[in-house]
This record gives structure tokens, sequence and C-alpha cells, in this order.
């Protein structure tokens, strides 16, 4: 048995129970204080993460020799690091000659080791976290959190997963078949866990952590060696993943090349190459839908998961707390400037108003209602810096521009300064009025701070609007807002029907946006959003096989 | 809690014990006696199948009002069964409209429905054993065992790997964050089973239920409607299987349309347009691969489980038993004509000859000992007919012909008298010594009665020439005879990491190509022979989607 397995069994049993009865868990802690991290972890973070910039990022792995780097942070400065290159060739290589080792080890000396890298990279979470904000733009406080202790209970998530799939199968079995009045024939089996990789993670440069643990510790559990490409725009959060990884497999007698960094940049990029590559059995990829849809195309024969994007929805019926309705919705509009995956786009309210706490209100009054409390939401200088972050491309600045000048503009976009950083790219979000006829332009996906108030006959056609939509072009995430029990029944049944996960009359600390490790299932893989789940046993049963060998009984 | 499942209920968690502990165990009865069945059931069920000779076979199911079906039994004469003719969108159409009542139905009404199919399937085992006899050419008992209690073994295995992985979602939790000293955040969540389907059935020509069967319950129970598309020139035992499933299914209140035939002739094959139907988002396939990669090029974004085939091999290094040995391959290579999937078709012994417990004996020695075991295993006509049967595809006579005309033909075939099927399509099998220098010759599939005893330089050549042709061509079965441990071990590593299952040293009762449910993986989807295996959880994990509800709890 493992050390280290023994050492975090108690964390991995609790992630076991915690997935089986998706209730509140957590391994790690999300709140960036002292008391968890130590009081002097957040100054030698800030000081690691400025340390590195303008260095090399030192790996010791196979390559060509050559550094390269391109990252920019979203707060408006290059960081100056170069990463290590490899061509393709020499990646794979270097991870088929890791993964036969790593292979015939047990199932817990692997988990053990992922449990381990798990560890370390929590006790890293500040050092992370400014790499992540730095990079994808996060205000330091998501980036934390979503960069840190909630990518690392993603990871540990998927691991739990691989580690209870791994162990249905069990090591050996005595086959006895009872032959009448004759001896019975007696056959001992062993069975074998056999890794379908080498595996390849692709990188997002929103969440390079908390989209890319999952896959990267399910395909390593599960006995891969995993090659890691980051976005070239968020290079540096899964640099260190990287590093730390490499450090414990290190220790633990592997061959450190069972994680590997290909850190390419967008003069020569090696995600193509790196895909149809024929070593290379499974592909995880998070981001955009054309080149989802290039992998579907390309991928074939390998195993592939997708978590894309979508368009996502809310349907306003009716509330028992309109105020808290709309600073509950003003909030999943802002959070992160809207490049969240899970961040709503199209608001549908019926034109003919709706009953609130507050009486009737109108369309009008509802869609203004909404722009104000974003705009209040927002009006302190320091707060909206923190809730808004940095806005990650300037592609999605440039939509932001796009849609100010629509008609039917509620609330117009403007920077939102962030002290210390004057050449930050910011932006508040951008809301504009429709009218269900313009379904051309709301049923596109407008990525980053942009939403519509549609104005609709019914929720009924509310519902057939949203769900017909995610039917088409994916969703992950829908908000509905009703007290009626017949409305909220029908809007279970259009949006299940549509496989995207609902969040009903959210008013206080919760928000449609947000997607709890263990309990909440990320992508249902039931629309084209994506085809993977984070996390069921699909995500991972896939990852490995079992080959068996048959002998006599002695 | 449904009736049904409560009545079935010890067979299923009989099922789910003997799958966790890869012990055996069989649900159903495989020897066709009065005892099991009742005295009355062999000539009932032969009664049964003489009266559906000529028939239409009634199937109250949407459809064009044409009847059609061009089924000859490899025995010797025509079924002239007719089947309802459909199109494609007359059977998507009645499928999604079934599947909505279905996919909200309690798991345990469900799996309760797909567990009464199979105890009424086998109920008929006699009927269904003629039906596969005359449309497969299996022998009597062959096609008892392997088209009746082996095939609903092998369904329920399907249905209790669904229960187990649809039930590992609870229905609902309540998910409680602590906040400090305030009230923590408290929501309510439903989690619902979502199917991936319609799904799709593609059923092969030499084994209908035993490769059918598993995909057809893993899509039912997990919520999907199914169409079934047999071969067209095996339909009869699917059909059967059809009716079955929609006498119990109209039985419980549900929409028989839930399991569709699509039973099309060779002059209007319906396959390709059922395959790209966007309704269909999951498709089986047994069957060759040629067909298996025009399904990988179109069948993107659906679930594709492709049981396929591949070219298996024996590696002889010695044995303490020769003439076990011999005995042993010789009923592996006649069984069923060579058409099982699992037969083995190469045979590779070292030049220099094996030490056995008869003495050292050279390559002719061992080449010409197989030949003659299956000689004598074969000279009583009667023992004879029954082990072979008759020869599906007279594509495969063909082949036998060609292999005839070799040079180093070590067995000629001779055809295999039936008594009363004097018209019967059969051939004993043809043994060819071949030389590593031929793999052009060896490294092809000769599906049928057609084996090649290969001289190798030496064991580790034989090895690297069976595993090698695993890893390109596909595997499903392997076995090697060896009395040095080290040899064993090399066989073992090498064909674990071609992914092929390995039996050693079998000598007595027990054969390679047999593939026993709940103890067996059968294909390993880790090589071309296919991407899917009876049954892992990767088989059922990705039929079914979870689509989550959550409030704020009351």
């Amino acid at each position: 048995m493992s050390r280290l397995f023994e050492q975090h069994k108690a964390t991995l049993e609790a992630a076991l129970a915690a997935a089986a009865s998706r209730a509140y868990w957590s391994a790690y802690p999300e709140v960036p204080s002292g008391k968890s991290y130590g009081e002097t972890a957040k100054d030698e973070g800030a000081a690691a993460f400025k340390a590195m910039l303008g260095q090399r990022f030192a790996l010791d792995q196979p390559g060509s020799g050559a550094w390269a780097g391109a990252e920019e942070s979203p707060y408006g400065f290059p960081l100056g690091i170069t990463y290590p290159q490899a061509t393709v060739a020499q990646l794979v290589a270097a991870a088929e000659a890791a993964q036969a080792a790593w292979a015939s080890a047990s199932i817990e000396a692997r988990v053990g080791a992922c449990l381990e890298i798990l560890h370390r990279l929590n006790r890293r979470s500040f050092e992370i976290a400014n790499a992540v904000m730095h990079t994808t733009g996060q205000g330091f406080a998501m980036a934390f959190q979503a960069g840190g202790p909630h990518a690392q209970d993603r990871g540990l998530e998927a691991t739990a997963y691989a580690y209870a799939e791994m162990k249905r199968v069990p090591a050996r079995a005595r086959w006895e078949k009872p032959q009448g009045k004759g001896d019975p024939l007696r056959l001992d089996k062993d069975f074998a866990i056999l890794p379908r990789g080498v595996a390849l993670v692709i990188g997002v440069s929103t969440f390079p952590t908390w989209n890319g643990y999952p896959g990267l510790f399910a395909s390593l559990a599960t006995g891969n060696a995993v090659i890691v490409k980051p976005h070239p725009g968020a290079v540096l959060p899964l640099a260190l993943t990287v590093r730390v990884a490499r450090e414990v497999l290190k220790e633990q007698g592997f061959d450190p090349n069972l994680v590997l960094l290909a850190a390419d940049v967008p003069a020569a990029p090696l995600t193509k190459e790196l895909v149809t590559h024929p070593a290379i059995g499974i592909v995880d990829y998070t981001g955009g839908p054309a080149f989802a849809g290039w992998l579907a195309e390309n991928a074939r024969g390998k195993q592939l998961y997708v978590e894309g994007a979508g368009i996502n929805t809310v349907v306003i019926d009716g509330t028992a707390d309109f105020k808290g309705m709309c600073q509950n919705l003003a909030f999943s509009l802002s959070l992160y400037s809207g490049q969240m995956c899970t961040a709503p786009q199209n608001l549908f309210v019926p034109r003919q108003g709706i009953e609130t706490d507050e009486g009737r209100k109108s369309f009008d009054d509802v869609a203004r209602a909404i722009a104000g409390a974003v705009e209040k939401l927002l009006a302190d200088p320091e707060r909206a810096a923190g809730i808004l972050g940095a806005v990650q491309s300037p592609a999605t600045l440039a939509r932001v521009a796009e849609a100010a000048k629509l008609p039917g503009v509620l609330l117009a976009p403007r920077p939102a300064p962030v002290a210390g950083f004057e050449r930050a790219r910011t932006s508040t979000p951008v809301v504009v009025a429709a009218d269900a006829r313009d379904a051309a332009l709301f049923e596109r996906e407008w990525f980053g701070p942009i939403a519509f108030v549609v104005a609709t006959d019914s929720t009924a056609q509310s519902l057939a609007l949203a769900a017909g939509c995610a039917r088409r072009m994916g969703a992950i995430t829908a908000a509905a807002y009703a007290t009626d029990p017949a409305v909220l029944a029908a809007a279970e049944t259009a949006f299940r029907a549509a496989g995207v996960p609902l969040s009903e009359n959210l008013t206080g600390g919760i928000y449609v946006n947000q997607s709890a490790a263990f309990s909440d299932f990320h992508v249902t893989g039931a629309n084209p959003a994506g085809n993977a789940c984070l996390t069921d046993t699909a995500f991972v049963a896939g990852r490995f096989r079992v080959v068996a060998v048959r002998r006599p009984a002695a």
C-alpha cells in the first residue's frame, strides 16, 4: 500500500462519500486567509509570482532547447515568461516511455501520487491565484477560489471517481463452474488496468486549472501519461501545475515525464499535431465550439471529452423577491465580466410584465431594474474591480463595443479601472433590450459581459425559445424565476428535455453561474455545449480498459 | 416500487454480486433439458419455429404496410418469413413518441421490465434456439446455449450494470454550505436521468442475440427507445426478441414502440439512413471492420459501441499435456466452423520445435498433431455436425476454398453432412502450414474454419508477431501454451500491452473462444477489434445523462 495513499485516504473517502450524496463538501479551504494557509502565504505567493516574471520557467523535460512565451496580463503588462519548447515527437516519445511503469503500479500508488499533487497545489494556492489572475483576468478573490481550492476540488473529484471505477474490477477471481457430478471447471483470472492514453489536456484561457484539472487527474490516476497543452495566453497556471506534478512523481520513483508541458505560442501552434498523433488516445478540451467541431472531425477513434460553450438563459415569470432577483442576476452578469461558461446571456420576460412582491412590473420595469441593479452593484470602483476583474481577450472587448451599438441599449458599458493597473482591459456589462423576433441577434453566443433582456409573448414562448436554443446551440446553465409551481414544473420539463441544469428562484448568495464540485454536475453532455460532464462515471470509465489473463486453477 | 422489479430483484442482486466478484454465475440454465424448461418445451419450440416458416411475422408497430424477408437457413432452405416494413422516419417518430414517458418512469420500473423481458425470453429459449440455428447455422446445442441462456445472461449483465450506474446518482440532495457565523446556504437539488437515445442496435448474422442483447438492454434500461436493425440474414431471433419486449412493455402500460424492429432486405438497406438520422444518439454495432470504419466516420457526435473482429492467435512454446493441448485447440478451431469472433486463426510454433510431456516435438509434429486432432474430433459425422453446424455465409465457404489452394495445406476441408439437411452449407476446417515470413498471408482475417500453423524463429518472435498483429488489426482472444513461467510472463506482458485477454494452457473443458458473462470481459476496447467491452461501466455510463434542478431549500 502506498504511503501517500494512506496519508490522504481520509480525504479520498470523504470525497467519495460527498460524490455519492451530492451534499456540500470541500477538501480545500476557499477563503484566502492566513488561518488556513499561513500568515505569510499571501505575500509569499505574490513574491513567487513576481519572481517568475521576465524569466525562463525551468522544467526538466525533453525539448528542443528553445524558449518561448507570449503571455500578457489582462491587467496590462507582459508576463515576459518563456517556457521550454518541444516537438510533438519529443513529447510523445517521453510520455510513452514513462507510461508503462506507471500503468503497472498499483491503483493506490497512482491515486496516492495524485492526492499528494493536489495537496501540494493547495499549499501553493496564492502563487497559483496570482498566475490565474494575470493570465485570465479574474479578480484576485475569484482567481484564488476558482483557480485554487475549487479547481483542486474538481481534480480531487475526478481522482475519486477514477479510483472508485478502477476498484470495481477485482484484481483476481476464481471462476468455478459446476459440472453435475463431475469436478467443477476451475479457472483463475487476473484483471489488469490498461491505460487508454497517452492523454492530451487542452487548456482554456479563462479557467485553465478549474477546467484542466478534471481531465488531467482522471487520466493520470487511470494510468495514462498526460501532455498538458495550455492556451498560449494562460500557460503559467498549468506550467506551475505540471512542475508540482513532476516533483511528486519523481520523488515517488516514477518518470516525471508522465506529466509534460506543451507550451506553444500563437505563431507555432502544436494542438492539431498533438491531437492527430496516433499515440494520443484521450483528448480533453475546454473551449469554443469552432475547435470543438474540428476535434469531432479529427479526433476519430480517440476518447474525446469536450466542455464547450452555449447560450445560457434566464426565464422570468414572476418572483416573490423582486429586488433579490435583480441583485442576484446583476451579480451573475457581472462576475468575471461575464466570461464564465455558466454566465447567463438571454433573460426572457413576458412583454405584458410579471407579478412580484412589489406589485405588477412591466417589461420595461423589469429590464430597467436589472440594468439598474448592475449599475448599483458596480458603482463602487473597488468593488467593481474585484467582481469584474479584467477582460481576457481583446476580441471580447470588441464584442462589447459591437453590442453597445445595438438599438435598445439599457445599460452602456464603460471601463472599470483597477487601482494599480492603469492599462487593464476592462468593461462593465452592456445590457440590451430585445424582442423575441430578434432571434437572429440573441441566438448567437455573445461571450463576455453582454446580456439581452428579451420581450416574449408569454412564459411559454420564453421556455420554447430558451430550450430550443439550448438544443440547437447548447447551454450549460438555465435559471427560472416563478412563483407558480405549474410554471416551475413546465420550466423543469423544458430544460430537462434540453439537457440543461436549472436553478430556480435564486435570490441570495448562490448564483446560477456557480457549480460546486461533488454536488453539481457541470455540463450535462446532453446538448451541443459539450459531450462530457464534470464529473460523472462516463468521464472516467473510458480512460482505461481491463485486460484479463485466465488459466486453469492449480 | 415496480412489481416486476420486486419479482426479479434476487436475480438482479445475484447478477450485481457476480459482476463484482467476477466469479462463476449464471441466471439461466444452459442445458436444454426438460427438467429446467419443461418436458414439452423442446417440441413446442420446434413446432413454434415451424409454424412461423412461410408466414408473415406480425408485429403491431408503425410501418409502410409492405412485408419483406429473405432469410435462408444455412441448413439449406428458405425460411420464407416476411417482416413488416417501415421507413426510417416512421421508426424514429414512433421511438421518439414512446421515449419521454419511459424516461420519466422510475429506474425500478424500467429495470423491472427489462428483467421480465429476459425472463420471458428464457422461457422461449427452444423457439429462439431454432431461430438462431436456422439463421446463423450454429448446431442446435450451441444455438440453444449461446443464443438462449448465455445471450440472456449477457443481457442481464448489461441491465445490472445500467441499474448500478443509474443508482449511483441520488434522486435528490440537500446541499448546505456553512457561512461562518451566519446561516448556511441551503439548496435542494433533484437529479434526473436523461436518455441519450434514440438507440440503434445493429445485429450480426452469427450471434444475433448474444451480441445484440447487451446494447439492447443497456439502452432500454437507461431510458432510451431502441430500434433493432437485424442483419437481413438473421432477422428471426431478434424479431422474436422485439415481440417479447413489446408484449411486456405494453402490459406495463408503456408504449410498445420503445422497442422497434427495422427489418430490411439486402436490396433496400436501412442501416446508413438510421445511423445518420439526427434523432439517433446511440449506435451499437457488431460486425466486420469495413462497416465499423464507416460508422467511425459517419456516426460523429453519437455514442458508438463497436464489437468488431480481429485476428486471434495462439502462441505455443511447450506443454505438459500435448494431447490435451491438441484436442483443446482442435475443438476451438472446429466449434461453429470457426465463425466465432473469438476463434483462433494463427498458431505460432517455433520452427525448432517444443518440449512436451511426450518429449520434444518438431514443428511438423506439432502442426500435424493439431491437424490430426481436428480430423479425429470430426471423424464421427453426427458429432461433427453438432460441433461444426453450418456455414452462415457463402462468402465464408469461398474463403475456405481459397485457403484450400494454398501451399502447405495440412488438413484439407471437406463437407460435413448434417442428417436431415442434405443441402446444408458445411465445411470442416482447413489447416495450413505457413512461415513467419508469410505475414502478408496470415495477417489478414480469414473468417471461418481456416487456421494457419506458423513456424517462427522463436517464441519471442511468435509473441512479437501475435501482439503486433493485434495492435494493428485487432484481436479478441489470445492463447499461450508454455511450462516456463518466464515465457508465460512474457506472453502476459505482450498481450496486455496489445489489449488482448490471454488464456493460458487450456487443455480441458474450457476453450479460448468461450467468454462467460459476469466474469470474462468480452473485447477489451483497447485494440482495433472494437471500442466497447461486454460489459464494463463504460458500456453503460454514456447511455444516459444527469440533469439537475436546484432551488433554495424551504
